[in-house]
């Protein structure tokens, strides 16, 4: 097993990858992806251009090197989402992920060749799937500048950021049932369109926006009713994904008052398969631009 | 088996009750609720103060009288809710409604005494639990009254009813995860209010708000892009219940502006354990007031 507070910069692996990957071994994210031999989906990670099911080094315990998993009385990652794995929280995240390392890393032998040859496979030759079911989903207003230009576009300069945007992060939910995996075709809406913001007319969205977006990906719950302390709000964050808002501008213009973004925004939005950890991120940290 | 067309409302059931009870053999109501024999939470309805347990008369092929039940090759009243039961559709619901119906009309004996001792609890003896899994939670504001009730309380009575409001159906997604049982204690959540809506403070909310809404449980999923055609949409729902939308005005009014009811809406929605099916309900349809 790597030792905790090990300086992973260093370290290599033994899986062949070019130097500018994005999945060296210091990144190790979590997905799901339907293993070819089996037909089953199951939880998984990548190194290089290979993905290896979580499931199968789970079987043979080569994850239960640290206290929470070494006691687990069930396993996790022959589900077809990492919701079970996120329950657990971030300590047997932060177990499973020097786990992985130590078994990838340069010199390491705890992985037989039998092994590697059952759980590895090219991501070429593999299908990815949505990596968690996403119980609620929730869009904040978080950036001045998107905030500005969408209230430029939507209500004009002077109105474009409310009073409240400075004080509170403004956010929607969203349709937690419409998101979907990065390159599920999205099917352009239809609906009701007003050109003078009193009549509609029927017609097909003429306004398809889209959203770069970093998706948080919230693994722990809380009770109903139990605020969570701030300082303790990182614990509950299992990791982060692309997300792309997709956007039926002439559509949310019409529709969106007094109750917000509906159909405009309820039709499509797709994350990225692979949710990176904040301990793969920590380095890469730097300070907020000064407001 | 009761046959179909048959005139419900002359039927009585060997199950005594008061004239004006809301649960004559008439209405059979679907909902969840621990069963304190096995400890297990299974699908149940209701006749006048008795609680049956629908995965008993299910295990016993009792409510497999029409083509579909007949033919299906897993149980659905052995989950702890509904949902399974509501994907097989409106033609499997009017199936086991006439079913229950005919176990339970004056003069049949097909339910066994051991078994009427088996599946029948008084329901002041039980735990009712959520009968659904709410995968999504939509809200709609469709009632001209209380549309321009709200409106006038938050914008005054000049804007309080938008031009989208007579073309569209104006709703906003909520937070599924907050949708209890009727009964569950509810927080009075706390937050920023401002009275001049430029500067906030932080308080409990001081404008707590109740709104009583009737609930439509849609049981049947389509696929994500494929449009219901407007005659096909009451195929899709499932049944009716009371839901009380708890609301913050106070925390409202700050935060709505421009994407809708956030923190102010989604702490809780309270629901009624019992779902009422639309053939319960369609003996007392009548018309709209005029609009």
């Amino acid at each position: 097993m790597v030792q905790a507070g090990q300086d992973e910069s260093a370290m290599r692996s033994w899986v062949e990858y070019d130097a500018d990957s994005e999945f060296p071994i210091q990144n190790i994210p979590f997905g799901a992806f339907l293993n070819p031999r089996t037909n089953e989906v199951h939880c998984c990670t990548r190194i290089g251009d290979k993905v290896i099911d979580l499931s199968i080094l789970e079987h043979e315990r080569l994850l239960s090197e640290g206290p929470i998993m070494e006691n687990l009385d069930h396993h996790v990652f022959c589900e077809p989402t990492l919701n079970k794995f996120m329950e657990l929280g971030k300590d047997a995240r932060i177990e499973v992920r020097k786990a992985i390392q130590g078994l990838f890393a340069e010199g390491s032998e705890k992985l037989s060749e039998a092994m590697r040859q059952s759980s590895m496979f090219p991501v070429s030759e593999v299908s990815l799937r949505m990596p968690v079911f996403v119980r609620d989903y929730t869009d904040f207003y978080s950036s001045y500048s998107h905030a500005y230009n969408v209230g430029c576009m939507i209500r004009g300069p002077d109105n474009a950021i409310q009073p409240n945007w400075l004080h509170l992060p403004v956010g929607y939910h969203g349709r937690a049932s419409s998101i979907v995996l990065s390159g599920t075709e999205v099917r352009r809406p239809k609906g009701q369109v007003s050109a003078d913001k009193k009549v509609p007319t029927w017609s097909a969205c003429n306004r398809m926006d889209l959203e770069l977006e970093m998706g948080t990906i919230i693994g722990r719950a809380n009770n109903l009713g139990d605020p969570i302390p701030v300082n303790e709000a990182r614990d509950y964050v299992f990791g982060y994904c692309l997300l792309n808002d997709w956007s039926a501008r002439d559509m949310q213009v019409w529709e969106y008052v007094p109750l917000g973004p509906f159909n405009a925004k309820n039709f499509c939005s797709s994350i990225s398969p692979w949710i990176v950890t904040p301990e793969a991120l920590a380095p890469f940290k730097v300070s907020l631009p000064a407001q």
